[in-house]
Formats: C-alpha cells, structure tokens, sequence
C-alpha cells in the first residue's frame, strides 16, 4: 500500500468529534464521551499512538458488555485531612480525573502535600495528563497506576506486575512542565501490541516467552511475559506501584487484575493514587528560578532532551498539519458507530 | 594474604563502639556520634558495606576540616499543614533523622499523608533505615536525596545528575517492612570506589571515561561518569530525584554539590525529601490482609525475593557470627581515634 491509502489524515477536533461519536453511540454520556475524547485526541495529538485512537475498540467492546459505566460520576469522600477518595463506581478515569481535579488542587495547596485516591475505575488513558495538569496549575505530581498482570519480576519466569506506570511532572512557572510516564516495563505494552500488529520484532530484553525464554517476537511476549527496564531495579519500581496503587488503596494487583479481568473484553478495573505537592508550602521561596538555572544547564548538554520534548514537538508538527491515523484503524472504528 | 589476616570480626556491638569513640574523638558530641554509629554498625550488620565503616574517614574528614558541625542540631518549622522542614545546620543526617521522626509519624498519622524535607546537611549513609524506621512504625514512606554529580544524563558525555538514590517501604503488620533503596545510577558510587580499591572491573553499563566512552574500569568511571540503570528511565528517576530534594527544598542540585564541594574534603551538603502515607487513612480497613495476599503469591513464584530479604540474611549471620572487616580499613579508622 502507498502512504496515501496506509493513512488518512485528520485534525485533532475531527479525531475529537470521532471518538465521542463512537462513544455516545455505545453507552456513554456527553460528559464521559467528552472527558475521554479529550485524553484520546491529546494522544494522537502528541504522537503517543498506544493510547491514542488504538485504544478505541477496547472503550467500546467494555461498554458493550456492561463491564463498564459509561455514565458514571464518581464519589469523592475525605478520608484524612490531606487525603482524598474517589470510588469511580466502574467508570472511565477520564472524566473523574477532571471532576476531582479542582479538589485535589485546592487541598494540596491549603495543606503542601496531599494524595488523591482513585479506585473501581477504568485506565485505558496514560498517566501523564494528569500530572500536566497539576504541575499547569503550579504543582509537582506523581501518579501510579497498577494494571493487569504482564511483567515478570526480576528473577521469575512468569508474569506477576502489571506494566505499572508512574509519571512524574514538575511546574516551570509560564513554561511548560517536565513530564515524564514511565511504564515499569522495559517496554509499553501498547508498542509491543502494536509490533505485533504490525508484524515488527521488538529488541532483545523486552521480554520472555511462555517458558521464560528470553525472545524479541511480540506476539511470545504477549502471551508470555514482559521484562522491567533496568532489570531488578525497574522490579522494584513496580513492586511500588503495585503497593501504592493496589495495597494501599484496596483496589487490584496486576495479578488480581488479570484474573478477573472480564472474560469477554478483557476489561479490567485498577486503581491509581496521586500525589500533588505545591512547591511555595516547602520553605523555599526562590525554588522556581533555582530549578530553572537547572535546567538551563540540563539543556545546554549536548544529547540532552527534556521528557516531553518529544510529545511537543510532535504537537506543533500535528496541530498545524493535523495527525496521521492509520486507515484500517479508522475503518475499524467508524465501524462501532 | 590469609582470610586471617585480611580480615578481622567484630561483634556489631564493637564497630558501634570503635565508630563513637573516633567521632567522640574528631569532634561529635555523644548524641550525634551515637546517631551515626547505630547507622554505620547498623550497615556493617546487614551487609551494606558501602555504606558502613567504608565511610569513616570521609565523616572524620568532613569534621576535621570544619565542614561539618559534629555537635549540630536541626531546626523544624512546619511551613504547611502537612509540611516539615529540617534545617540540619551544616551537621550530619543521622541524629537530625532520629529527632525529626517522632513529628513526623505523628503529623502523618494526623494528615494521612506528609512530607519532611531536610536540608543544609550532609548524608553519607544509606536511605533504607529512615523509611524502614517509618515503615516499622506503620506508616508507607518514600525518600529521595540528590548527591553530588556523577552520573551521565541519558544522552549525555559528561557528568550531572548525582547517584541520587531513592528508597521506598511498604509496612506488613508484625512481619519486617518490604523495603528498597536504589540508586538511580546503574551501581551505587560506594560499589564503584571499592572495585577500584580492590582493583576489580565492573560489569559493562556502569559508566563512561572522560572522554564518553564505555569503559569497565572504575578509576576511569569515577573520572568520568557513571551511567543510569535502565537507560532514559532511569535518567528521568535521576531528575526526579533532583528536583524533589533540590528543586523544591532548594537545597543543592547535583552539579551545585559538585561545584560547591569543600575541596578540603570533598564534602557536599544535600537535601532530602522524605514521604509519608498512613494507609489507616486511605479508605480500605482491609489494606493489610490484602497486601499480604499479593507478598504471598510474589513469594511463592520461584527465582523471586523481596527487597531487603539479602540484607537480612545478612543480618541473621552477622548478629550470630560478628562482621568480617577487612583489616587495612580497621587499621585505618584506628589511626582515627
């Protein structure tokens, strides 16, 4: 196929106008349908594919079997003076991330630090536009979210944890934030789904097949297991996350997850916690421009990029010349009209 | 040379006696030296020897050349609700960790979540017995401290960020916490410098020469930089790490230690930012249960074990057995007294 007839392509008010489509007429309301079409159209915006448009037949076929609620609202209660709980009541996070965001903001500001619980919900959406969104609004976030079962531990030959991202970001004052979302993994497992679609080979070390052997065909590691970055240390950051999204919150573990994922969709619910930080409460009134000489000098290495560079760039690129969708996968979704 | 005569065995009630009576004798008062000798024997015990004796001369150093203050006292405000802040005033960490606990246990335990950040002090130990002790009393905690520049940003040739380690401990009821605490460089600094004093190489990865070339030496590593685990994911932990003890404490960044260091010594003052989550306080009575559950099945695969379980084998021998302390570096701290 030439490029022409691989892709189409759209703006991201077109992509944004798609998905909530598609979404109302699965069993979403305006609200929900809005809230997710938001995260997805600011993924393909950004190029981050794994949880852009690729996610949509996954929203829809967990509507489809009532997995989830796509009306949901979620119910926020205090349960200690700086922390928050929200039962997302088997929704999408999407739109209860923007409902108790307000929340979340006005308590870490009021008390320094503070953490927002959020259980019963869905994550088909990355992690970083949520810490965008706080560290916009003057605050350094990190956010942990447990997901189904598919990465060994260091040392094990099965898989256990989930992929277990966490994101990090921190504000800049007028300048956009440094964000990073890591998955635990060695790799997203997003990108080794799409590999395997493609038919493409991953590199060495991006995991292993059903009995442990170490292989670089995506559609082994996808029944077997993926590896954590850095090896026994990238474990430990998702032996973290696990705890802190998981134990903590009294939502599932990456294995709990995997086998109660519903049969038919492969839907499972996850919890995710925040913690937000406001920087003018720690004592340090000159900390914005002490961090900003940091970063001049970070930058001003040769090599060097900022996390999320990359996601602006592509930005500027998609906003002024719109985004590239692959034509099958459109004509997949226009299909769940 | 014999195993007898490179080595001598000391009960860890007599490495905590030997490091008092030399930090009595450069300058400690008795509470500051009985603070760092728990933390020095305490490191000996487990098997931490990076971070044990290894570092005597470096605390005896920093005190002889004036700066450090031996007989320092840390100053706390609570700048927000559920913010403290330790002004270590130039001493060392361990005795203003052991003050500042108590407030901090009690202020989590009333918030839900807080933070303690410590600054103008000087660590030279590991970060697992703070959060461990946090742990120990209940609580989840989080630490990060940002050292001296030595490792090369992903993507760059010459040293920025410092080893930054951060450590992380989930509490288990009457069972010992899970706890970590890991460098953000591929290996810690202390591992680097005692290859090299024992004239051993080091795995590929470790680092790069002056030049930005690999290299498996460790005098050449220490000249140059050492490389983050994982590759860009644990660069981005790396600058996580600096701007949560230096951005927002606005204690020194990596390169600022670097810069800043006393040349005498080589001392760098540091920040740490310590976290602390009360899971009684989350909304889930049942987290316990459920968390041990999750270490149950972690536990059950084989080829797996839980972070610190090496240190306390370790310990269980030592405790029964005294500690193997190469004898040149006993001969060394002796000259100290």
């Amino acid at each position: 196929m030439s490029n022409e007839t691989r892709y189409e392509v759209l703006t991201v008010a077109e992509i944004h106008d798609l998905v909530t489509t598609v979404l109302l007429a699965n069993g979403c309301d305006a609200e929900n349908a809005g809230a997710i079409a938001d995260t997805v159209s600011s993924a393909e915006r950004d190029g981050c594919l794994s949880h852009g448009l690729f996610r949509m037949p996954g929203y829809v076929q967990s509507l489809r079997c009532g997995a989830v609620d796509g009306k949901a609202r979620p119910g926020v209660t205090q349960t200690a003076p700086s922390v928050l709980r929200a039962d997302l009541n088997l929704g999408f996070s999407p739109l209860a991330l923007v409902l108790t965001r307000p929340r979340l903001i006005e308590l870490t500001r009021s008390q320094g630090i503070a953490a927002l619980g959020l259980v019963r919900g869905h994550h088909f959406a990355a992690l970083w536009p949520e810490v965008e969104a706080l560290a916009e609004a003057g605050l350094i976030a990190m956010a942990y979210t447990a997901s189904r079962a598919a990465v060994a531990p260091a040392g094990a030959k099965q898989r256990f944890f989930g992929t277990n991202p966490m994101a990090f970001a921190f504000p800049r004052g007028d300048k956009p934030p440094v964000v990073f979302d890591q998955a635990s993994a060695a790799m997203a497992r997003g990108e080794i789904q799409i590999a395997a679609r493609d038919g493409h080979q991953v590199p060495p070390g991006m995991g292993i097949d059903l009995d442990g052997n170490p292989t670089t065909d995506p559609k082994s590691i996808l029944d077997g297991a993926q590896l954590p970055f850095g090896g026994y240390k990238g474990s430990a950051i998702a032996l973290m996350v696990e705890l802190l999204s998981a134990g903590l919150l009294g939502d599932h573990f990456g294995y709990e997850a995997h086998e109660k994922a519903n049969p038919a969709s492969g839907v499972q619910q996850s919890g995710e916690l925040i913690i937000a930080l406001d920087p003018s409460r720690f004592g340090d009134p000159g900390w914005l421009q002490h961090s900003e000489a940091f970063f001049a000098r970070l930058t001003g290495m040769g090599g060097v990029r900022l996390p999320a560079d990359r996601r602006r760039q592509v930005r500027a690129v998609t906003t002024r010349e719109g985004v590239k969708v692959s034509r099958p996968l459109l004509e997949e979704i226009r299909r769940l009209e």
